[in-house]
């Protein structure tokens, strides 16, 4: 990718600085912001400049390193854990990156290093594990942008594709825009093409008649925080997609690192959702979009129930609903 | 309504006018469009400065107008009646006036005025016909716009909400944004809190979490064109709706007037459905939302299925699918 990466750490804990390549702007302008105070990666975590549950997580985890130098404690990190709340990767990365640390910042760097290692390893592995499933694919779905951008590797549900073109395998993707942020279009299809994959950005609301034509044998779709029954939060839209490729017969999977999984949650009705800015729907570039005297719904993340997922694609393999209480059971 | 006329004749046949509500610029600027020679109509109509089945149809019967006053003979008709393949109103109407002109403008205003006359009288109708169908409900999903800037009335889709508003029923209507150029947002929106209505926008793909949460009883959408066993070309992503609509168990009726029953075509595979140009996916309001690698598909319209269309709403009252071929008959 020509692309600077996702995330990333420059320098040592005491005066080195967090780079995040900034998403809003993708595709126009390719800008990184250098973020050195605690306050400006949750402004950027909450603007979206870095998004993708994996990639917020290890973004967290070097966000540690930024809160235990200044002098910031365990309020300081549960602010941090708290940037957004439906994924669970932000939560858990700062919670290990805070066991570890025991309030020092050279040993947080060593153990945000480490999972941002792990990420991208986990990715390469999710690809090795779902590039199988698109064997004699025409043509794969997905929605929102769970690629590189939503990583420190090659995505969760990009990785397949990933892997299964890097296996000679040709297959046409089509990215959902993604309302109302265009993750689908900005980021999505940047990445695929820019891959050498064969990719074509649809309006959400033409899924259903792509499906309905034939040329979609799989989706797969990333995920902010999965309950131990396997239902599944993910992008608001994922579960009419779900919805959709059940009627058309066509497997949909949940692409996801362990890290994503909440063994907590029995099923998603514990998954909190969060609401954003109605602006995000009002306005675009400068535009009013929707008249003042209309309301506007705007939740960042919906729940597919378990029943409509295939599998789930993870570090260790592929599994059914049914069997992921035992892969999660310490 | 502060709004202007959706379409209006201005002045006799000779020096007269069609007045054409800009609705590219709503909400944000209300400007009318004078219009007074055949190519400017037929170009506000492929830029959907007037859209909506039966709004084109009223504005090619006036259009047939400007092309006899010119000098222009079957040709000129015919360039009108093509300017959009998928709407049938729009070659009704233009067939309608020319049979009635006999090549005379003068004959062929008050024949433009009896369609135009009609529709109105038909949109009242079809509200009446629809409200019942909105007893009890609690809220009621729509998506593009089939309201009063869709027709020369208070709408197809829209009439029987205005209707039931009317008739002291409150509920709150659900509107799509309807990707890729926003009629839901932009008009529907507009149209209903405008008419007092309890209106609130989402982006497509939050339609299946408001059906998901119960929020929604019917959903009413409009037709470009019905085949004569029911199948409906609609606004892109009508499927996608009515395929959600069932597997929630909320009925989805489609609204609409005798002229846009096509009852030469025996189902909807022979529809024709028009491509619209990429730039209305890949820009927005001048920012580059789609990278130049990644391909686009932007089909205008989608059939759907009679078998998942609970009712027709019709000025002659509400019929199942199975009963629009006796209405039909000759």
């Amino acid at each position: 990718m020509a692309l600077p990466a996702t995330v990333q750490w420059n320098g040592d804990a005491r005066s080195g600085s967090l780079l995040l390549l900034d998403q809003t702007l993708l595709p126009a302008r390719i800008e990184t912001l250098e973020i050195r105070e605690l306050d400006a990666l949750i402004a950027a975590i909450r603007r979206l400049s870095v998004r993708g549950a994996p990639a917020i997580g290890v973004a967290g985890a070097y966000g540690c390193v930024l809160a235990l130098r200044a002098g910031g404690g365990d309020a300081a990190l549960q602010r941090l854990a708290d940037a957004r709340p439906t994924a669970v990767n932000l939560r858990w990365a700062v919670e290990r990156v805070r066991n570890a640390a025991g309030g020092n910042p050279d040993k947080a760097l060593a153990e945000a290093r480490a999972i941002h290692e792990q990420d991208r390893a986990t990715c390469q592995a999710i690809g090795r594990h779902g590039a199988p499933l698109l064997a004699g694919a025409a043509g794969v779905l997905t929605h929102c942008n769970a690629g590189a951008l939503a990583t420190a590797g090659t995505g969760t549900a990009l990785a397949p594709m990933f892997a299964a073109h890097q296996q000679g395998m040709r297959f046409r993707v089509f990215a959902d825009e993604t309302r109302p942020l265009l993750q689908g279009a900005r980021l999505t299809a940047l990445e695929l093409a820019e891959g050498g994959l064969d990719v074509t950005v649809l309006a959400d609301n033409m899924a259903a008649d792509v499906l309905r034509r034939g040329w979609v044998q799989a989706a797969i779709v990333g995920a902010d925080r999965i309950a131990r029954n396997g239902d599944t939060a993910n992008k608001i839209g994922t579960y009419g997609v779900a919805v959709l490729c059940r009627a058309h017969n066509v497997p949909l999977y949940v692409a996801a690192p362990r890290s994503t999984f909440d063994a907590s949650l029995a099923d998603g009705s514990g998954i909190p959702i969060e609401q954003r800015n109605e602006d995000e729907l009002r306005q675009f570039n400068g535009a009013q979009i929707v008249p003042k005297m209309a309301k506007v719904y705007n939740p960042a993340f919906d729940v597919t129930p378990a029943s409509l997922i295939a599998g789930f694609i993870t570090e260790d393999g592929v599994f059914r609903a049914a069997e992921l209480a035992g892969w999660l059971a310490p």
